[in-house]
C-alpha cells in the first residue's frame, strides 16, 4: 500500500492481491461461504480497480446491510440445469448472484458453443453487481453476449409517473482480438440508482428530465425524485426497453419484475431479488464461413468511432485498469477505513496482510 | 373506396383486398415477380392499414426508386438454410426483403420451438419496410421476438460528428392473449430518416438534439443535419445501441455494415443493402412449467403501464388497425393519385377493380 495521494478525494494504492484478500475478509466476517466469499470479493474489486466506484468495494457495504436484513442465503448453492439445449438454467436459492453465474457460465459457453447460441437464465438471485464483468467473462472466450436485469421499481414509464420498471440495465459485450472487448453497461433509467442518491447526499439537484414528483410533475430535487419516480432515458424509447428487461428478465425466464422484488424487499433496502437472463453468440457459427471478415468488419468499426474523436463505452474503465495494474487500486481514504473495519483490521498502519 | 374525408390531408377510404390488388398491380408493373409482389404487398399494406404513412403504400415509391436504380434483382428467389440447429440462414439474394423473411419464418419458428430459442440470419437483402410486421408474424406463434438491422450511414456516434451508423431499428414483440401483442420498433436515431426528409420538405426546424453540421455543430436546419450527421437517441446510451446494432446485425452474420450499404449505394439514394438478425424465444422453454404465472405477470406489468395513463409503443397502430378494418384504409388522397398512377389505373373514377 503506497501513501494518499495529494488526489481529492484522498486515495490509498492498494496491490490487487492484497485489496482482494481484505475484501475477502470482510465478506468471511459477515457469515458467507466461501465459495461466495471469492465470487463476490472478485466482482467488486474488478469494479475498484476498474474505478467504477459505485460498484467498487463501496459494495461490501450493500453486502452487509443485505446480510443484516437477513434475506440472503449465505451459504446458498446455486443448481445448475443443463439438458444439451441450448438453455442453461441456475437456480441461484436465494443467495448473491456472482456465485451463481459462475456456476453457469462453463455450461452456457458449452451451449453456445455447440449451437450458437445460447441463454443463461438465473433465478432467484440478491443483485448488486454491474453486468460488465459477466459481460467480460462471456468475450473471454470470444463469444459476444447480451445482458438483462430488472431491479427494483423505481422508474416511471414514459408518460405515466407511478414507479414500475427497475434501473433495468442492458449490457452488450463483443469479442476484440486486443485484450479488452467491446462493453457497454448502462440503465435504461435516465439517471443510475447510485448517481440519485450521490445527488441527494450532496444536495445537488438532478439533470433535467431524471424523474417526477409524487404528484407526477417535472423534477430535479432528488429527495422528491425518490418519493415520486425516476425516468427512462430517451424518453418512450428508453421506457420501451426496459419494458423489454421486465417482460424477458421477468416474466420470460418465471422470476419476479422490479415490482414483485420491491414488495419482497418489504422497506428492508436492500438490493433486489430477482432473475437475470444472459444470451450468448458464437461469431464462428454466424460468420458464415469467414471469421477474418466479421473480426477486421467489426474492429473497422470501432475503429471509426474512436477515429473520429469519440470514445468507446468501457473506454476510461480500460484506462483505470491498466493504472491500477501499474500502481495499485485506488481507493478513497474514507472507504478504506471503512472497508478495513468490516475486516476488522487497522486502517492506520502500514499494509495488513 | 368511399369519398374523401373532411380530414386534413383529405382522405380516401378503401378496403383492404381493394387496397392489396391495387398495389400489386403496381408493384407487377415494376418487373417484380409474383412472390415479391405478394410479399410486398402485405407489408406495405399493412403499414397504410396501421397508419404508419411512413411505411405504407408510400413505400411504392421508394420500390420504384430502388427498381429504377437497377441494383434490386426483381425475381431473386431466396435460399433457406435450416441445418436442425437453432439458427437459420437466408440468402435474399439482393432482392427486397420481405419475400427472404417469409421464407425463412417457418423455419425459424421451427427452430425456436425445438431448442427454446432460434435466430433468423438474414443476408444481401434490399431493406425499406418496417420490423414490427415481422414482430408480428412472430408473436403470432405465440413467440417472443428481437429484430435489429442497420441501414444507411447517416447517424454520428455519440461525441463525433462523421456519419458511421445507420438509423438502425430496434424491434421487440412479446405474444399477449388477445389479438395484439406487446410491440414496439424504433430507430436508434434522435429522429427518423423519413422525419428528416419531412421537415426538409416542409422547411421546418428539428427538435433540438437531432443533429450536427457538416463542422459537426449541433443544430436544428433539416438541410445542414442532411449534410452532416444524425445523431442518436439518447446520447451515448442509444449510440452504443446502435454500434451493437452495426456489430450483431453487420459483422457478426457476416453482412455489411450501414457505411457499406451506403457505398455501395453509390449515390443511388435506394433502399439500403444490408442483413437483418432476428431472434426468437419460446416462452413456454423459459417458463420453468408455470405458463399461466408467466402470462398473468406479464399482463400485470403492460397492464400497470396503461392503468398510470401511458400508452403502450403500438397502441395508436392498433387503433387504426381497427378502424381500418370498420371503414377501409385511409390514404391521403395526393398519395392515391400516385399509387393509382403506379398501378396505370384511373384515379378519379369510382372504385377499380
Amino acid at each position: 500500500m503506497t501513501s494518499a495521494s495529494a488526489d481529492f478525494p484522498a486515495m490509498v494504492q492498494v496491490p490487487e492481491a492484497e485489496l482482494t484478500s481484505i475484501v475477502q475478509r470482510a465478506l468471511a466476517r459477515m457469515g458467507l461461504s466461501d465459495a461466495h466469499v471469492q465470487a463476490i470479493a472478485k466482482v467488486i474489486v474488478a469494479g475498484q480497480r476498474d474505478a467504477c466506484q459505485s460498484h467498487g468495494v463501496y459494495r461490501l457495504i450493500t453486502c452487509a446491510d443485505a446480510v443484516r436484513a437477513g434475506k440472503v442465503r449465505l451459504d446458498a448453492e446455486p443448481t445448475v440445469r443443463a439438458t444439451g439445449s441450448p438453455i442453461v438454467q441456475v437456480d441461484a436459492q436465494f443467495g448473491f448472484s456472482p456465485l451463481a453465474f459462475e456456476r453457469g457460465l462453463p455450461a452456457l459457453v458449452e451451449a453456445t458453443r455447440r449451437h450458437g447460441l445460447g441463454a443463461l437464465v438465473i433465478r432467484h438471485c440478491f443483485h448488486f453487481s454491474a453486468l460488465w464483468p459477466e459481460i467480460e467473462a462471456i468475450t473471454a472466450h470470444g463469444l459476444a453476449a447480451l445482458a438483462l436485469t430488472p431491479s427494483h421499481a423505481w422508474v416511471a414509464p414514459a408518460g405515466g409517473s407511478q414507479p414500475l420498471f427497475g434501473t433495468n440495465p442492458i449490457a452488450f459485450g463483443w469479442p476484440r482480438p486486443g485484450p479488452n472487448p467491446y462493453v457497454f453497461d448502462f440503465a435504461t433509467s435516465a439517471i443510475a440508482r447510485g448517481d440519485l442518491e450521490l445527488h441527494r447526499r450532496a444536495g445537488q439537484p438532478l439533470p433535467e428530465g431524471c424523474g417526477v414528483d409524487a404528484d407526477g410533475e417535472p423534477s430535479t430535487d432528488p429527495v422528491a425524485v425518490a418519493r415520486g419516480a425516476m425516468l427512462a432515458f430517451g424518453g418512450h424509447k428508453g421506457s420501451a426497453l426496459s419494458t423489454m428487461v421486465e417482460l424477458m428478465a421477468g416474466a420470460l425466464i418465471g422470476d419476479w419484475t422490479s415490482r414483485e422484488s420491491l414488495t419482497f424487499d418489504d422497506g428492508a433496502g436492500v438490493a433486489p431479488c430477482h432473475g437475470e437472463l444472459v444470451l450468448a453468440f458464437d461469431p464462428a457459427a454466424f460468420a458464415d464461413g469467414d471469421q477474418a471478415t466479421q473480426t477486421a468488419r467489426a474492429e473497422q468499426l470501432l475503429d471509426s468511432i474512436t477515429a473520429q474523436g469519440a470514445r468507446l463505452p468501457s473506454q476510461r474503465r480500460f484506462a483505470a485498469r491498466e493504472a491500477s495494474a501499474r500502481q495499485g487500486i485506488a481507493v478513497p481514504v474514507e472507504l478504506w477505513h471503512d472497508i478495513m473495519a468490516l475486516a476488522d483490521l487497522p486502517s492506520d498502519q502500514g499494509t495488513p496482510r
